[in-house]
């Protein structure tokens, strides 16, 4: 196959139903940015917001804003914006805290669901390379309820729907890979761990407005996801969590803060859920943060997802292709699936010297991140980013290597975040 | 004693070594706001640092903002700010997550270092009137734990350190009371605690920016507040949470995510905790929350925290005195001790047509709140108000029960946050 050329690529540009949608964001000059994967560009409409959330509401209106600007239902708002992208059901989801928070819920009630319909089911089975804060927060669980009623077990890569056994309660699957960009077939995983008698955790982060998620379609039990990657959000924004409606009823929350009560404002002295998402609610939801995601969000109100992935894939592809010479040239090897149906928004590139060659492509102008040990990744999102981009991108990256700017002893030195 | 007159008052404020500190917030017009217990007045540095924090560090610098903007300290070093505040070490203390969630954390760790100490001691003590969340979330943690390893029990208000027994773990206080402003002796109360073989969690959410505490002076265990009251976060700004560094290598964090790791970038599968304040992080942190509370913390930086409390004294004791005619004259039950040292920076008072009359109140332009039942709510935040306000505040709320303006029936429709 003829990789492809920038006539081309301009071409599929000028075509693109989604080419409006950059102009909703405000990309910073001279940059190609291909870390959206870990943080979004800043929306066009987040500012003005945050300028009137900040002076009008809060500044001026304080207190009564709980009331009056809809504060108080802020969490469940964004959240039905978001389950619209997710195929869940606007009162299944809600944005909150951390998605590391949000997952100690949604695991800790899948256990008592398990346990509930057979106690002997009392495993976690996960993949040993999983994002680790996902891993951190089992294990964290895992220790607190004693080995009588959880465990951790992780399995390699892949391994993780056939590890589903008898006592086996959650099945805890983010669906696609931080490193390597491959991306897990969700409805196939959950189908067969429920096969198994298991319930269907799923991490959303990399996919929750990267390509269409359907989880009620899925039949998946409960899910967490970010709020400031693929979605925009800002910096640490609010993540968010699903319950399936059927598990409302039985699968309590145990961070059961007064925002998750029935009646908060009455002030009793004991906890009663509520009896719908509002539920896996805990403390005071974050209003300015929620604010910027709520507006971020709009970006996706008229965005039809299929064509966010079908865009998605081809910016991936002409990545893939574009960079498949300098592998032979400068010793890459690409470190994500070439099957379509196997890739997210993501592709990472695998080399000795990643650390370095990211941090001189990224002073050329080309903005990746590097994980340990020895990859460069790459997001794509379809709303701000262009097949031109990606040539560039990528010419950049050959104009990197050619001159050997990596080798550059500046670029060895390692930051706190990398 | 004669009530204060206003030239009297006005002189108090002409001599007020906090007054300048007014004009470093940006308080509407036309409102005596005597809500700040609730949600803090925005400081006049907000809405800038929220600016740049959006357009630049986010907007233009992006990822790499996480380094050359020091997010990733952000949590430390608003926790070193409040520290000062609360009489700990700055390393003792973090902001993050909600209250509530970081109630869970530090009950859970405390529970874990009494059992560790003595397995019998398995309660935690309370007083049923607490504010509810702490409540609710001690609830979530008993059940979670079931009864051989935690319960919870209420006890009245004033009885907690006398019902601290053999099987006592914690006691868990929240330091001012949410409905009268009644105000716990902190030291006192830890003591006692301490003889009787249990930890101490102390809630500083109308404490921390009120007035000073002393947590390390008094040898406090843990401690959680929170950032929207007294210390002008914002709405549902980022909690904080405190643990004496006696504690910091035997209390682990349940909620283990990977803000908390000792190396969360070196992406390992096995969680192993910071060794400091770190490890009680838990996800990633919410930089434009964190942004607006470390902007607001500010204000604080040359403020002696003892003369905070000297004002507030003078202003609650003014409202006092100022308010007791109308106590005889309208039906009025004052709900604060009158003792100084019991008091924390609020004033309530009962009435059994208080909701009505507060939004009757709120109308004629004095912002308090009502709690169920019958408590009209007052607080004084002594960086922004002044002995003058409390005068015209009394005023208004006289004049309106003059004229009897509660009793349309517009203000007593309940709205969603009272």
């Amino acid at each position: 196959m003829t990789p492809p050329d920038l006539d081309g690529l301009r071409a599929l540009d000028a075509r693109d139903p989604l080419a409006s949608k950059r102009a909703e964001f405000l990309i910073p000059g001279g940059v190609i940015y291909l870390d959206g994967n870990s943080l979004g560009v800043l929306p066009a409409r987040v500012p003005e917001r945050m300028e009137r959330v900040v002076r009008e509401e809060w500044g001026q209106d304080l207190i009564r804003s709980w009331n009056t600007h809809g504060w108080i239902d802020l969490p469940a708002r964004v959240g039905a914006r978001i389950a619209r992208l997710i195929g869940a059901d606007a009162d299944e989801v809600i944005a909150a805290d951390s998605t590391s928070v949000n997952l100690f819920k949604v695991l800790s009630a899948a256990l008592h669901v398990a346990a509930k319909g057979d106690p002997r089911r009392r495993v976690i089975v996960a993949e040993e390379d999983n994002f680790p804060t996902d891993l951190y927060i089992a294990q964290g669980l895992a220790a607190l309820l004693g080995e009588a009623r959880a465990e951790l077990r992780l399995v390699a890569p892949h391994r993780v729907a056939d590890a589903v056994g008898d006592d086996t309660a959650v099945l805890m699957l983010t669906q696609v890979d931080y490193r390597t960009g491959e991306r897990h077939d969700l409805p196939a995983v959950t189908r067969r761990a429920h096969e198994r008698g298991a319930l269907a955790v799923w991490d959303l982060a990399h996919s929750a407005g990267a390509f269409p998620v359907d989880l009620n379609g899925a039949g998946a039990d409960f899910a967490v996801g970010c709020g400031y990657k693929y979605l925009n959000g800002g910096p640490g924004a609010p993540a968010f969590l699903y319950v399936a409606r059927r598990h409302h009823a039985d699968a309590p929350n145990v961070l059961s803060g007064w925002m998750g009560h029935a009646s908060p404002f009455e002030f009793t002295s004991r906890y009663t859920g509520a009896s719908g998402i509002g539920q896996y609610a805990t403390g005071t939801p974050s209003i300015l943060s929620l604010s910027a995601l709520d507006a971020a969000l709009e970006v996706f109100e008229d965005v039809e997802m299929r064509l966010v992935r079908e865009k998605s894939l081809s910016l991936t592809r002409t990545f893939i292709e574009l960079t498949r010479p300098l592998c032979a040239r400068h010793g890459f090897r690409l470190a994500t699936p070439e099957d379509d149906a196997r890739r997210g928004s993501q592709v990472s590139l695998a080399h000795p010297h990643g650390y370095e060659i990211m941090q001189a492509l990224i002073a050329a102008g080309v903005v990746g991140d590097f994980r340990a040990p020895n990859l460069l990744r790459f997001g794509f999102t379809p709303l701000y980013t262009s097949h031109e981009d990606v040539w560039h991108a990528v010419q950049t990256l050959d104009t990197v290597m050619r001159e050997g700017r990596w080798q550059d002893a500046r670029y060895a030195e390692r930051n706190a975040v990398t």
